[in-house]
């Protein structure tokens, strides 16, 4: 007897988007953001199988970046290839892509810019991305390297607001298979290729050695500590919030001040939160504020002999005086 | 005019020394662990030079592993240049390494249990061990493969009980500078070489590949990074630690029983945690607990309609009934 099921890989596209759809309300639109790459023509497929049979409604965004020659035609192309998939509405969403941050980090700031305007236009309350099992792996290598903590190790949220990633646990080997499976020719972005990018470099050097000489399932691990970390990082954050509230004496004018007695009663971890969060009210920018400044105001709760005040960045001195830290704009700033 | 202070490097360890006994008590005998190799023999040096200037005495301990021919002779060699960097006592301590959990994880039962017996002997409160950053980095690395959380990223402890390591922010390079300076000549474990050990793969082959890839500076990244995980390890437990007293109703006969509604009110990465607590309380044996366990029993939790009760290691049985979750041995076990 011949099977009659879809092929495995497809089977397990179908799963992670169906349970990844499945609070939404009857009739709701969702949208699967697709490049034409394996990862998201897998996507826009199971969306477009899926969601109607879920009582939804789907369609497609196609982002062209304008950062080469002919895509506005591929974007055009993955577009066309939407009324296949049963996927209405389909849109090409064209960008312009500034500088800041780096080429990665301009292109990714003007895609998610143009979803979330299609979305609301829309009225779309769920986009759906592609990004699987590797790339939530190679985001948790590139926060590693950054060394900045938890949340540099959390990758990819599974939900986000808009946002919603059904494939953060399959490998990219599955979307590839289901694409061939339901004879989808994917698009092979040569930026994908393209050593320049820190990202391309982990995923063609630096995941390959690591799979070598630590085992298989790397990957997965790293998926897994992301998922662990994000949990780990929120509940944190809830603690340090509650505690930031406990210990915070007043807020006048932009100047914080906190009781020392208070700070003294939580664990390392918490406190050094709760000071991060008092020199940002204070005004202090966050992208500038570092673990190194943190430390030296945490030395004026933990290791008191007196010292003069802490500098922080944005013209923020920290002091201590009678019993609690005031963290305000220097009045030589 | 010539310069008349020490070489950087030697500088660097006795200070790295000096910060890790600051809090000892006059007269207090500290004992380096050395082997030999560069990062113990700067650590003997700079703590036989360091130790008597703070009024504390100084020995030295070298564990012979017996797994390679001389290495007897190796140890007595270690002791003998004890005398003139001013450590006395000196001992060689003789291990034999059992088999369980594979070849280092048995050495390092072995050596740990040897230096303990020893402190307790010679009445020393504390040991001292040459650690650098560098095996923090492969330390933090081989927890990464293993995607078991945040204890697993916190490496190795500055402090635990009797154990000092110093060396934790210092790159290897310090070491053999240090050493050079000084005119000692380490030797060069060839187990340090073998490329069986996963350890020495990572140091090999996966650091190189990582400072190539990412940049410099991975190494101090991911040492950083073990230093904030152990913290939020740290407290982390310390809540979940609170929250299991809170949560448990009973504690009768092996037989554990927790609130939901209490439960319900914790963030995951918390809840989770006194889920395992429990487990293990119970009588589940921790090494066999895994992830998978206790997300089973959190669904009993947060995603309760009336499934059956959950299978766990130790013949250990979760039941929810009546707004309490039971852990108990299980009738059948």
């Amino acid at each position: 007897m011949a099977c009659v099921g879809p092929h495995p890989a497809v089977a397990d596209v179908r799963r992670a988007v169906r349970e990844a759809l499945s609070d939404l309300r009857p009739e709701a639109l969702v949208m699967a953001a697709c490049s034409g790459g394996a990862d998201s023509l897998a996507l826009a497929a199971a969306v477009g199988f899926v969601a109607p049979r879920m009582g939804l409604r789907a369609g497609l965004l196609s982002v062209d970046h304008q950062l080469q020659p002919g895509s506005a035609e591929r974007a055009q192309q993955v577009v066309a290839q939407a009324a296949h998939l049963d996927l209405d509405p389909a849109e090409v969403l064209t960008v312009t892509v500034g500088t800041e941050g780096g080429p990665e980090a301009a292109a990714r700031e003007a895609r998610y810019a143009a979803l979330a305007a299609a979305a609301e236009r829309l009225q779309a309350p769920a986009i759906l991305l592609g990004h699987t099992r590797d790339d939530q792996a190679e985001t948790v290598l590139l926060g590693l390297a950054r060394g900045s903590g938890l949340r540099s190790l959390s990758g990819m949220a599974a939900r986000a607001g808009l946002y919603r990633r059904p494939f953060l646990d399959l490998p990219r080997s599955t979307t590839v298979a289901a694409c061939r499976a339901l004879g989808l020719a994917p698009w092979d972005d040569p930026h994908n290729e393209d050593p320049r990018y820190t990202r391309v470099r982990v995923r063609r050097n630096v995941l390959p050695v690591l799979e070598e000489e630590l085992g298989p399932g790397v990957a997965e691990a790293l998926a897994r500590t992301a998922r662990m970390a994000r949990e780990d990082a929120d509940a944190l954050d809830e603690w340090a919030d509650s505690a930031y509230q406990h210990c915070a004496l007043s807020d006048i004018g932009g100047a914080i001040t906190l009781a020392v007695k208070e700070l003294e009663t939580l664990p390392d971890a918490v406190r050094r939160r709760v000071l991060r969060r008092a020199a940002i009210a204070a005004g202090a920018p966050p992208g500038a504020l570092s673990a190194t400044h943190v430390l030296a105001v945490d030395r004026l709760v933990t290791r008191w002999r007196g010292q003069k005040a802490v500098d922080l960045p944005g013209g923020l001195t920290a002091t201590r005086r009678y019993g609690t830290l005031i963290l305000a704009i220097s009045p030589h700033a």
